[in-house]
């Protein structure tokens, strides 16, 4: 007796980091049938035929949707317009296309000015990740206890919605729906910014006297530390985000350099009782977060 | 037979993260024949108690330093001046006082105007935390493998400075001596400009209108979460380490401003080329501490 799957065919187009965790649940977890991937690159194609996760493997976008009830995105948001373009015309009607942004309501309106009628496109953000990227980098338990953010628009097909909220739920997410233009608001804080600071100050590091540089990665503890590691993030993917969600991103680097600012103000004039002051307060917003899950 | 003990009596003025860390080290690997640890709080006198690592706790710091040959500081640099002047004449001559702080050369200025002519300073700072505090936070391996610089003058003791290394050697740290101011800018740069940023940001979030907080503390993911760790860190200590490295904290921070008000540009202009550029370069300082150290 076989059972039922809840796709016949998936295609993965681009498999970095998310496809590829994602696939691996796909396969562990038996969600479809078949499992096709599209890379344009042929290195990460010779990866991904090493990791024996997918059935079929191809360079050419238009073939490896070709039958698939669902089509995931999983490229940098900048190459959303020109990748789908290239094989919308080749998806079946009633297809199921959702992608895994990390911005969304430039990826919403890229989608509605190339995508036929009868597609049902589900726009999503399963927020899991590492600085890690490519095929090798996956694995099947990164979306466990995570948050996936759905974002659905007015037209978008309800059945769609479950359907895409099944597979991240067998992957281990939450899922929460929310405005698009809001999802991106909250984004640019809670993942942007720090991506956008990290990058900025290792720059600053990048820049250093030859000699101070040495010694600042050799005694690199805690906190440049850490920046190191989120600035490690995949170049081209931060690129688009920080482009695509240029508006939020702005506004909030904004706000962001107005605090720094008086906290620089308060170190110039050794205002204790404001530093003090500012550092209680942002204790109590950690003691939020890890009231909410553990680290 | 009893084996020669390195010190006789250590007295730990202050008994947070740092010193009582330390104090288990001193304990297992027996390197004092009697611990005393001073508390001015009545609070964290009980809980040094329950811990059962010391063999004598005070209320009072000229009482803890008597008869102890070495003497070690573990209070945030702010109240360096004030408490040691307390005890500075209850010191018997000859005795080795060191300390751990963030910051050295503020140090260094301030004990050589309190401390007696025969009493040997060795300005040391373990490069080893978490964001937790107090007594109950120490754990004894917290200083394995990180590095412990000590920032001698050219009037420091070397016998002193050797007696010390062989205090964080036992402790499972590389010991490396530098020039305090020159310690000081590289600490900005590794550790007090990256604390600053994260509080500065967890700062902004708290100022959000309160439905966007909410969001975003529900759905902080990997940065905003890294940051409000850091953020979490001892808000005394951090206020007394900013003003206290002031000078090199402003001039890296007059750096850092200037490098993100470029990036700002960059997102505005949208301009691919300059921030995938940007995002290569720190991906390879990321290599570079990765390559000395694994996380």
């Amino acid at each position: 007796m076989t059972s039922v799957k809840l796709f016949k065919t998936i295609a993965f187009i681009g498999f970095g980091l998310i496809n590829s965790s994602l696939a691996r649940v796909v396969k562990t977890k038996g969600l479809a049938e078949k499992i096709h991937a599209y890379s344009r690159s042929e290195a990460t194609r010779a990866k991904i035929k090493k990791l024996n996760i997918v059935d079929n493997i191809y360079d050419n976008s238009a073939e490896a949707v070709k039958g698939a009830d669902l089509v995931i995105l999983g490229i940098p948001v900048g190459a959303t317009r020109d990748t789908v373009s290239t094989f919308a015309s080749s998806l079946s009607p009633g297809t199921i296309i959702t992608d895994v942004g990390s911005v969304k309501q430039s990826v919403i309106d890229k989608l509605s000015s190339v995508l036929p009628e009868n597609i049902n496109f589900v726009p999503a953000h399963p927020i899991a990740g590492t600085e890690k990227s490519g095929p090798e980098a996956g694995f099947e338990t990164l979306f466990e206890g995570h948050w996936c953010v759905i974002t659905p628009t007015k037209n978008t097909d309800k059945e769609a919605i479950k359907k895409v909220t099944k597979i991240w739920e067998s992957a281990g997410m939450q899922v929460a729906e929310m405005d698009a233009q809001y999802h991106d608001l909250v984004l640019a804080i809670t993942s942007h910014i720090p991506h956008l600071v990290a990058y900025s100050i290792v720059g600053t590091v990048a820049e250093l006297e030859d000699h101070l540089k040495t010694e600042v990665i050799k005694y690199a503890a805690g906190g440049f530390r850490d920046f190191t590691r989120i600035a490690g993030s995949d170049p081209v993917m931060w690129r688009d985000i920080f482009i695509d969600n240029k508006e939020a991103v702005l506004e909030m680097l904004g706000r962001f350099i107005e605090d720094l600012t008086a906290l620089q103000k308060s170190i110039r004039w050794e205002d204790k009782e404001a530093l003090e002051s500012l550092f209680n307060k942002t204790r109590l917003i950690r003691k939020g977060v890890v009231a909410l899950k553990q680290d």
